[in-house]
């Protein structure tokens, strides 16, 4: 179990590794953000990508779920209220291989609430040429240690 | 067509409403966001939401289907580089009607690429009891009238 009391500031979690199908990035796309270079891989070719690339929110998702999986599914997670600074630096394409990891930037216990504490961490993903495509930080509320 | 050119400082755009369903929000979080309250409606009854909530990402990704369809899809977009401030206000629930809206809050020629501009939106989502229940600010690069 994580606790509150675990995310010390500069504490880094390594969240493993995603990989990006061509069929999953359609999928999502054609759902919630069907622009033409995140949907056709053909009209992606005369994009200035040059080829089919994840929508932005795709790749936050699938980061989403690694953090859930490995972090807040074994916590007392209270859920967030918010994020900032998404900074999608690099397009995602295809059987990119993206490597996802936390860096705790702010930790403060919650004055109104004693049960719990405020975790700010910054978001980055790597991909496998060691560029930084996604970098962004999210807010949540976490449960101390009893 | 929209160019950059048509989005003033103070314009505002009527993207139209989004229903939530409790399938829906459950597929996309088994997926993205498994936490018990976005996964499981009797798990969520027990949870501080007290039923089941829709994942924040899952709520910004309908809104950007609206965003595409109704405007980023009719102008020459050349991507966004990145996105800020998400506050989620307060909960979305399944047969939630959303209403989603666009303020226009930064809108400058690029100096680099006279070709295009810089549009920064303010995304706001209200529900059908009034209540604002994501704010956001988004940028993208929208090519100019030729």
């Amino acid at each position: 179990m994580y606790y509150f009391d675990d995310f010390k500031i500069g504490d880094t979690f390594d969240l493993g590794t995603i990989t990006v199908t061509e069929e999953e990035i359609v999928t999502f796309a054609q759902r919630y953000d069907p622009q033409p270079f995140h949907v056709s891989a053909e009209q992606a070719q005369e994009s200035p990508f040059g080829g089919l690339i994840a929508s932005g929110w795709h790749t936050i998702a699938l980061f989403m779920n690694l953090f859930v999986r490995v972090i807040l599914n074994n916590a007392i997670s209270l859920a967030s209220p918010g994020a900032d600074e998404i900074r999608w630096l690099k397009p995602v394409r295809p059987e990119d291989i993206l490597t996802a990891q936390l860096t705790v930037v702010e930790s403060t216990p919650s004055r109104s609430r004693p049960e719990m504490g405020i975790v700010r961490v910054k978001w980055k993903a790597t991909n496998q040429n060691d560029e930084i495509v996604l970098t962004m930080l999210s807010t949540h509320f976490l449960g101390r240690k009893p």
